[in-house]
């Protein structure tokens, strides 16, 4: 803004809301506006609800996944089927396999995939503990759900390796996803799809 | 979502930040994942600039601006033009004005447009105000910056014939804006010349 026509509290919260994915500068500032004028329906909920969140999101210790209790939801939930872990790269592809509805599995996430070049190695991921909690027993099923990009097979094969010898299967999403695709584009059919056509890897 | 994934404060979240204008279910899921990862960069930031503008977000009440004093930024400031007045349906009307940096005047924003049909009469706008601003004198011309729609011209009409006899000058925006068009969506070099060329009402 070339001249100071609102408060510098107005002025921020549009600079930070313009950071928001899916708000650019433009609608930051609709965005605040409508805020500003929805003080006590949106407003005051909403900071009540960041400031929630801002105060008990957490990483879970078992999985990886963010979450406002550790363990997470998924990890203490009784009813999940305790013998299958999904792996996932990110919690995005966890929330967009949860919402297929397809599966009541365990999952591990985590956190990226292998990338020598951008000096993302093995250490960098949460693979160490997820080679543990398969050592401990009781896991028959390792769902490889990475994306289907050179990096995210790399990182499925990796895995594989380090797995060999503990007995569990290890599968991976059917090719109904797209190659060069990302998960958390897909629509749940599709990904629906993927996961009960599932093959041996 | 059919299923409990998460805890209830981060559906929440997502549930809220969904009303926001620009982010639908989708994109407010990404924006609250991305949120919970930018936990210190991001959403703390933003819960406080949230927070700070619900305790200190007011509508002036001289211009009926919104802004976090009372009277408001555009009021005080001693470098603009007092006999001037911009008469806007809207505060993001307001907004986007200010953005052309093509006027240094004062403004009064309206809070809609008359329309019987939805029950919106005089008494329902800032027009009262409006009139007693300009009858206290100092005002030489009001420019009556409302949207080229039937309800924006039928407030024009009603606010000129309330200033008959006040001696003001009312002008228009010059027939740059599109028929039918809504002010916030116009790029600023229209509607810096619209402003420039506005004509006698
Ligand atoms: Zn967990
Ligand atoms: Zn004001």
């Amino acid at each position: 803004m070339s001249k100071r026509f609102a408060g510098p509290e107005i002025e921020r919260l549009i600079q930070l809301l313009a950071k928001v994915p899916g708000l650019g500068p433009r609608s930051a500032r609709r965005a605040a506006l409508h805020l500003i004028k929805k003080k006590e329906q949106l407003l005051g909920p909403l900071t009540v609800a960041m400031g929630d969140a801002l105060d008990k999101v957490r990483i879970c210790s078992t999985c990886g996944n963010v979450d406002t209790t550790d363990p997470c939801t998924i990890c203490t939930d009784p009813r999940r089927d305790d013998t299958t872990i999904i792996v996932v790269e990110d919690v995005s592809d966890l929330w967009a396999l949860e919402r297929t509805g397809a599966m009541n599995a365990r999952y591990h996430v985590l956190g990226g995939t292998l990338s020598p070049l951008d000096g993302v190695g093995p250490d960098d991921l949460n693979i160490r503990s997820l080679v543990d909690r398969v050592a401990k027993g009781g896991v028959s099923e390792l769902i490889l759900a990475v994306n289907a990009t050179v990096e995210g097979q790399t990182t499925a094969h990796y895995i594989t390796d380090q797995l060999d010898g503990l007995g569990v299967k290890v599968t991976r999403l059917a090719h109904g996803v797209p190659v060069g695709g990302e998960l958390d584009y897909l629509d749940e059919g599709t990904l629906s799809a993927a996961l009960k056509a599932r093959t041996a890897f």
